[in-house]
């Protein structure tokens, strides 16, 4: 068997690592019998010197077989999960998980919290008075074999390995490699069990990838290993220069989606739910997979379903009803646009600051949040607005920074004399 | 001031450091403000995105100012000192630091251990009845002020940054790299006070490089970047594809310098320490430093020195008159030749091993070592040797692995049918 110096030197001098070599690896990260030291140099050869598609799916396999391996075989539809590389004002998984179930497919969704700029979905779930997304696996599999779907926290021994490499990445500047992105992502993911996955790549100032071309690679990358591995994936590449959604900020973000299932409110956020959840409802073998989604749309089963859900992890379904049942926050303060025009830039992750700033998200994975706190946006690009009318609402309590969500939030937002064209929601969708 | 992860980051991007940031390092690695792992991310980052020359010496002055200078400005007369990149049979420290001493120039050295295949001077020294090269700096500078030399063993203070990052080079493979091996060898010697080094960079089977190529790029950039910190360097290129001196094992090479410093005996080791230390003479400002140093040499003032110092250093210095004095080994093996010929290749770094494993080195750093065991070569390369005639005499104790060590032996050595050329001993000199 090789020693760790043996398999690090190896990719240090731009060699491919063997299946053999990349397990030891994930095996010693966790076991300890590769030392943090030891990792974090492995960690940057792979970022310097990359890894080919066979290393990289030995590894994403490795990672994902580090820890328990959910098996969803017992469910008695097909199972079908999404995956969001994180974005700013992004409810897709809030509207999509009840909606794809609503069509028959099962969705045992594990989610994680926001850190940064970007939301998490666990977080908005948290914001509904008494859900607990914290449930046991069996409690998971029985309620979404019940009701089709859930939405839990990500349990202890899914991927250990990732959790390792993840913390590690994190303080080495070892963060931006693809076959490390590719890896964390999709281990996870096929821990999870599912076996029709549909991947959403962000791509733009709010996203992991600023640029198209990254986020393409990236998504391609995603698919190519992902099928490598036996199970159904696709990938969409989607707008992240702007917050998906009006709403940024937990409970704000509830609303949003419970709005747009009821059929209140459409945009950019409902359309680009609809295209992912086709894909999803593809994926898994549904026929006329369009019609079917818009179909559990506009008939409520949707929003019947996120009711059943809330219910099943212990929070008051009531809100899919009356969502000033959701926690609201104290003040409402307009921010009126400095001057008249067409909105031509909203840096995504700027937004995101700023309703970190108002107490919506965490720098520190320790950070607490307020989950009435955030912003509405009342633009998108393209859209021309008056000097002095509301560009956007931030809804504070009085632990927010108000004046710094404003500065960032202004900021963020670039007004042209000349009108601009609309971005596109979906750049690409790659099979 | 920039974190740790932006400093990798830098680095990982090939991008070039700056002063502060390495300096920002070097501190970050002693006092903990880089964790291990951040510290062993970087110097991957290093090893495989180099660093310019001016990183370098930034690196080196870094290092050698994260302890003590030793400052030997009080002493009355030019600064001298050799650092050899380490070999076996390399016996020249012994036998130059006195001869230089004798003529006027003062050697305040401080040496290390031997690990690996390479031995180490200070267990050279050890090796001599009574002699403790453990000595308080103040001593050591009265005790080179008054006898012109001595040898102690490294201080704890001396570039502690060093020990750091070669602890944990050694573990993350990350020891081959030209910008970590210049800055860990001169900013020891950079500490350690001399005006004037000559480096000894050993090239062949028995040497840290074993190309000639790579042996003269580590020695012109060791000067070139010695020669930028405002001391004087220059450094000899020499063959290591053979042991250097005949004897290998500790009390046998003190043995051998001592009858070279007596005038007994000659050959490779004895040319060799003439060159450089000619060097080491020319440096330090000394006129005709050829005719001196072999004056030194054939008038016995170099022996006299010798002594002088195995006394200060608490060692009988009788060894240098009779060298039965000297720890014996039990038994004298003879490892006869399996066939006549020419002598065509002895890799150096086997007949180490061969020496280890009769007890006269280290494989570990707790290992304990034999001062009287080794081996006595009877033979160089291009010298005939009969089928049966000993072509070394192994010197054994109780606990030596004889076994072992002849295996190792004379797989280390090829005998030709045909005449050998004998190789150069100094390829080059860098000035």
């Amino acid at each position: 068997m090789p020693t760790p110096v043996d398999i690090i030197q190896k990719k240090r001098l731009g060699k491919a690592l063997n299946r053999e070599e990349i397990e030891q690896f994930v095996r010693g990260c966790t076991d300890g019998s590769f030392a943090d030291y030891q990792t974090a140099a492995l960690l940057m050869a792979i970022c310097i010197n990359g890894m080919n598609a066979e290393e990289t799916r030995d590894l994403t396999m490795a990672m994902a077989h580090s820890g328990d391996m959910l098996d969803l075989s017992s469910l008695s539809g097909p199972t079908v999960d999404k995956h969001s590389t994180g974005g700013v004002g992004d409810t897709t998984s809030l509207i999509l998980v009840p909606l794809v179930a609503a069509c028959g497919a099962k969705v045992a969704k594990m989610s994680g919290r926001g850190l940064g700029f970007t939301g998490g979905t666990l977080d908005k779930i948290e914001s509904i008075p008494g859900a607990n997304p914290a449930m046991e696996i069996d409690d998971f599999i029985r309620t979404v074999e019940t009701i089709g779907c859930a939405i839990i926290s990500q349990t202890g021994d899914l991927a250990p390995a990732d959790k390792v490499l993840y913390a590690l990445r994190d303080v080495t500047a070892t963060v931006d490699s693809l076959p490390l992105i590719v890896s964390s992502i999709l281990s996870k993911k096929l821990a999870s069990g599912a076996q029709n996955i549909v991947l959403d790549v962000k791509s733009g100032s709010g996203a992991l990838m600023e640029t198209l071309e990254k986020s393409e690679e990236l998504a391609r990358m995603l698919v190519n290993i992902g099928n490598a591995t036996g199970r159904h994936f696709c990938a969409l590449v989607t707008d992240m220069n702007q917050p998906l959604g009006m709403n940024i900020g937990n409970a704000l973000e509830v609303r949003e989606a419970i709005e747009i299932l009821a059929g209140k409110t459409g945009g950019a956020l409902k359309e680009v739910s609809l295209d992912i959840g086709t894909h999803m409802l593809r994926l898994a073998g549904f026929d006329r997979p369009r019609e079917r989604i818009e179909e559990a749309l506009t008939s409520g089963a949707g929003l019947k379903k996120l009711a059943e859900m809330i219910e099943a992890l212990g929070g008051d379904p009531r809100v899919c009803e009356d969502i000033s049942l959701l926690p609201q926050a104290e003040k409402i303060i307009p921010v009126p646009a400095p001057e008249s025009g067409w909105i031509c830039s909203m840096t995504a992750c700027d937004i995101g600051r700023a309703s970190i700033a108002l107490g919506a998200g965490r720098i520190q994975k320790s950070d607490k949040i307020d989950p009435a706190v955030g912003i509405i946006m009342t633009r998108r690009i393209g859209e021309s607005i008056e000097k002095g009318e509301p560009v956007a609402f931030l809804h504070a309590n009085p632990a927010s920074d108000v004046e710094s969500a404003k500065k960032l939030l202004l900021n963020a937002i670039r007004i042209s004399k000349e009108p601009v064209e609309t971005p596109p929601l979906v750049y690409a969708v790659i099979e």
